[in-house]
């Protein structure tokens, strides 16, 4: 369970509620019994739920959903649509739970209702985003990445949260390789055999021939030809403005851009809020939708479930695969 | 006329056939009258025309459309689909001819139906851009910018056609207010009296506090603030990742952006193909469809005339408040 003074609790009491994801996974949930009731209360749903305490989380698939309780949160301690050093920690210790039980092979796969930073802040001064945090927790010192999925596209990116002026420089070969690796590796987790990846330009128009920056013929053609040479099915680099329209047109699976900006802006327009966040890189997947807190609308029972539930199934598929591939071996 | 490879002729010749436009505006039409003729054909019109040579272009408003013959190219030296020599050399006579009547005053807004950049490198070698002609055919000084306009939304942008690594360092307080003015007048000229500017951030999530660059708060905040002192209607900066939603939610009628990619990733994924190119800063109207020659469909009478019709009206609204206000100087 997310950020309790936003939409997280009603997402949660809906997910739990959803037929279709029962059969495909068992859930634990972890997080305060009272405020996933007013969760419930809020969405409308009534929840049937094995209800335990975090020493008693059962070793074998339960008939049906666990809840773990924490019992941290009186859901009047938080006020609705304000971020809370309450809320922040109440999101914290879930989500640390819920890591350390993927970390010790008890569950497959971890999805989280929105955080609010601001909040887990609050509880937690060295959050930066959730990569940091995941690694502060399992001590984990892999690749990990941000992967951005709408229907069928997937984002990835060779950099993240740095400034504008940064990004040039911090383009190399390497980097692009590593990345088309990862995405290359998670695509095929989430079902896609053949894994085509279009890759973007740096500068405008791809440089147009070198007019406006070498980048595309000194670093990033080089990198998409090594890949090539790996057996990746990467193509580019291609302009920026047209990536993501020709990724759709001619089949792309996903599209690495170059910077934070130059996939957001085109995925945000797309409807990205519908989308699903995926950290990949760790042993497990970890999935989370697109969308924030929605502090406007929490607590009136309108939250759309969707894009939760986009984050569920993708999670499903991968540990799926993961599970499968472990079993082969 | 613009390239006779692609759609240009074809295009030509719906526009002039469209009896909405005729009540608008006196069309004048430069290019050749075999092209035109061949395009009508595609596209499936008939055309009521005055034709003369340019020496007789009439001064006076004509009551049919008028067509100037420059008699320079016959279609049979052009293959479709191809950039050519003859091709560019038919474009860049047409555009250069139409500037130097906007610049007599005979005409009040030029439009043109796409050109082929390589083409008219193969007959301008110094063609770098629309902008760059302009300049060098009127030897006018003044500051000059592209606009992208898609239904409501304009695009301006501080900076444009350089190197990502070279923006942040483009960024000034000058450079923002100069756009500011410069986009806020077109946007007048356009009929909207109290136009509202959104400004987009530089950095991922704006910087995010400062987290991920300085230049929101040294340069991008400073110059809204000095832009609302001279009464500009203008705010932000924004996270560019959100910056058109927003805009489009809020009502604003433009957003600058910092860089070329920033604005052409969104407008091209909201579909900006169906939109208009205007070059603004220049004492008339200069304006073009968004989309290419579109080599591939050229010919097939399949070319849609929106975006076409749109620029002509977009020209015709700004040449109109611009003659009113010579009326009444």
């Amino acid at each position: 369970m997310g950020d309790p003074a936003g939409i997280s609790p009603e997402l949660t009491a809906r997910l739990l509620a959803l037929p279709e994801l029962r059969g495909l996974c068992h859930f634990i949930t972890i997080g305060d019994r009272r405020v996933l009731d007013e969760g419930a209360e809020i969405a409308g749903v009534s929840l049937d739920l094995e209800t335990c305490r975090p020493a008693d989380i059962p070793t074998a698939p339960s008939e049906r959903p666990v809840f773990v309780d924490l019992e941290h949160l009186d859901p009047e301690e938080v006020r609705k649509g304000e971020a809370s050093l309450a809320g922040g920690t109440f999101a914290i210790e879930n989500f640390r739970t819920a890591l350390l039980l993927a970390k010790e092979g008890r569950v497959d796969g971890v999805c989280f209702t929105p955080f609010n930073k601001k909040a887990m802040r609050y509880a937690y001064p060295g959050y930066d985003d959730e990569i940091r945090f995941v690694s502060d927790v399992l001590g984990y010192e892999g690749r990990m990445r941000e992967f951005n999925v709408l229907d069928r596209i997937w984002n990835a990116r060779v950099t993240s949260h740095i400034p504008l002026g940064a990004v040039a420089g911090s383009i190399t070969q390497e980097a692009i390789l590593a990345e088309l690796e990862l995405t290359a590796d998670c695509l095929r987790q989430a079902g896609i055999e053949a894994p085509r990846i279009a890759v973007a330009g740096l500068n405008p128009h791809a440089g147009d021939g070198g007019s406006f920056g070498m980048e595309e013929i000194d670093i990033i053609e080089p990198a998409v030809r090594q890949a090539q040479e790996r057996g990746l099915l990467a193509d580019g680099p291609f302009p920026a403005d047209t990536v993501f329209l020709r990724a759709l047109k001619e089949g792309f699976h996903a599209v690495l851009t170059m910077y934070h900006d130059q996939g957001q802006i085109a995925m945000k327009v797309m409807g990205f809020d519908k989308g699903v966040t995926m950290i990949g890189g760790l042993p497990f997947p970890l999935c989370t939708p697109a969308h924030g807190t929605a502090y406007d609308i929490a607590g009136r029972g309108i939250a759309d479930i969707g894009a939760s539930r986009e984050a569920v199934l993708l999670a499903v598929r991968m540990a799926s695969s993961r599970s499968l591939k472990r079993a082969a071996e």
